[in-house]
């Protein structure tokens, strides 16, 4: 009989922390106990796993004693408040948050890319920014058919990028305009988050001095990290859309080379795991969040030659941001972590 | 008292011919009569025009005996059909179709940016794709501070762009998903065109051998000719998004040399008529569609250098579809024929 693993998720009432309960049954992760941990704001909550409902506890410095893997889920703050506590217990964590992302000991993993990145003593392992994993796994592969220089993208990001309670309030917001108010009153006009019923808007997280906002920066610095290409060179805009759960990019990829052929690009992906091709251009069936939403693969479409730059392709991308983008990368380091026998 | 004018408008009906009755009245425009067409299908509906009701008439070759400034918008077919009548008739026909737009012996005009390319005897004038012209409106301006070489432009396009229809299918569509069915059944699985209700897609035009769909090539070959700089590089990705009435656009625009500071780039908006400027970094105030949404302006936003390219700068670009798009620069070309005498 297999080893089965004592596990804790951090953040079990979110809608990652949902996604984890959905993957461990349709994975069968190797779940020899299960701890539900969240916020003091949270507990108590329940959730249901294995048809058994567990109890969600506040999170404290001894809740992972006896854990042996920690999936956190609640935010910078409480990863970089807890993952010591985890960590000291004797547990692996497996950080969705930024916390420790650009640390360069801490290993920022999307296992088709760069499970070789996690060293053998490796602790703690960092989830990238969902937007930069899915974009990640469209470039990866290509790296086998050219040298890529240069990546320009602009998002169409889902409103669970912004958690359970940003998609509810696209939900609310959505059907109180469409009960005849042209602009939500739902809105708070104290947020800082325009209207989002029928709307769209840049990512509103603070800007940099350079003009750009963190959910850009976190793409080009943890694309560069996930792929090992410091010099690589991007040009990322991020909007959300009014969509639910999966985000799409629009891409386009500079070789220091002529550009690889079409054909070329598609064989390249063929053989990539997590990648599925929709390109039907007769039919006019290519990528959309929807298929994308709660599936495991990337979709990848529009793949084409950029008619302005002869050494650039373009194409258009989607993945749902809760599983690949966050929930199921995670497991799959868990899992990659397992067979190596390293938890 | 001023002259005043005999109109016409083929595709009375319609989202863009709606939108022609209300500019009439908030810009005074000098209607000395009003002619409402429209296919048989629509003909025998009415529409509110100066407090009367007007009754749609099915357009026919004699509709435009005595009409002096005939606004066609039902489709490049049926202006290919009437325009030769309208003008034969001694109109003057201001066509929003795609119909003769890149006829070289036809003006495709935003008078902000190239009202003198219209002849002293020109009596059909083309008003471009409404993403082109939000477009060419945010570029024009830079090249005065600029050898602009190449652009890159993904865009996030409403439902009106595809007519009143369209926009009530995203209604209905996101009615129904609401009312608990996660995808909608009101959806034609017949039609090319994917699930719409809190989902995006590729602008579901015929793709050309190249990759790319109709819209894409409009916007390409448009903006070409509206900026009269036929060696323009252009890449263009057009996407559908569930928007009701405003076209944004995420632009990255490329120059021969280095690139204008930022704070060039915001005084060529600061004289441009019809910009307007949102770009607040500090309380993260951006263009969005629905602020643009029944205004005259293209908003600009987002603008920054490009970190990827020391000659390119990014900007995000927001405009209604409908007014600025389609029937306010009709009416804008109309005027401007008024005040030159040639009408």
């Amino acid at each position: 009989m297999p080893r089965r693993f004592r596990v804790a998720i951090l953040g079990a009432t979110g809608a990652v922390g949902q996604e984890f309960l959905q993957l461990f049954e349709q994975r069968q992760f190797p779940v020899g106990g299960l701890k539900l941990l969240a916020s003091p704001r949270s507990a108590g909550k329940t959730a249901l796993f294995g048809g058994k409902e567990l109890k969600v506890e506040a999170v404290e410095p001894r809740s992972f004693e006896g854990i042996e893997v920690a999936f956190f889920s609640a935010g910078a703050t409480r990863s970089k408040e807890f993952a010591p506590h985890a960590i000291a217990s004797g547990a692996t964590v497996i950080d969705n948050s930024s916390a420790f992302r650009m640390d360069s000991h801490v290993p920022l993993v999307v296992p088709e890319i760069n499970a070789a990145s996690i060293g053998a003593d490796t602790r703690l392992v960092s989830v990238p920014n969902c937007t930069a994993i899915i974009l990640s796994m469209a470039v990866a592969p290509l790296r086998s058919i050219g040298e890529i220089e240069r990546i320009i993208v602009s998002t169409y990001q889902s409103a669970s990028g912004g958690g359970a309670a940003m998609m509810q309030q696209l939900l609310d917001e959505t059907r109180e305009a469409l009960s005849g108010s042209p602009q939500s009153t739902i809105h708070n006009p104290q947020s800082n988050m325009p209207p989002y019923a029928f709307n769209l808007f840049s990512h509103n997280t603070p800007i940099n001095e350079h003009g750009f906002n963190e959910e850009e920066w976190k793409v080009m610095q943890e694309t560069r990290k996930i792929l090992d290409m410091p010099e690589l060179k991007l040009n990322v805009t991020c909007i959300r859309v009014p969509i639910l759960r999966a985000h799409s990019e629009s891409v386009t990829i500079e070789f220091k080379g002529p550009a690889p052929s079409v054909e070329d690009v598609r064989k390249s992906f063929a053989n990539a795991p997590g990648i599925k091709v929709i390109d039907d251009r007769e039919r006019n069936r290519f990528p959309t969040p929807l298929d994308a939403s709660g599936g495991d693969d990337v979709l990848v479409g529009r793949i084409r030659q950029d008619p302005s730059n002869p050494k650039a392709i373009c194409m258009f991308i989607a993945g749902d941001q809760l599983r690949k983008g966050a929930a199921l990368d995670a497991v799959q380091i868990a899992e990659y972590l397992i067979a190596e026998g390293r938890i």
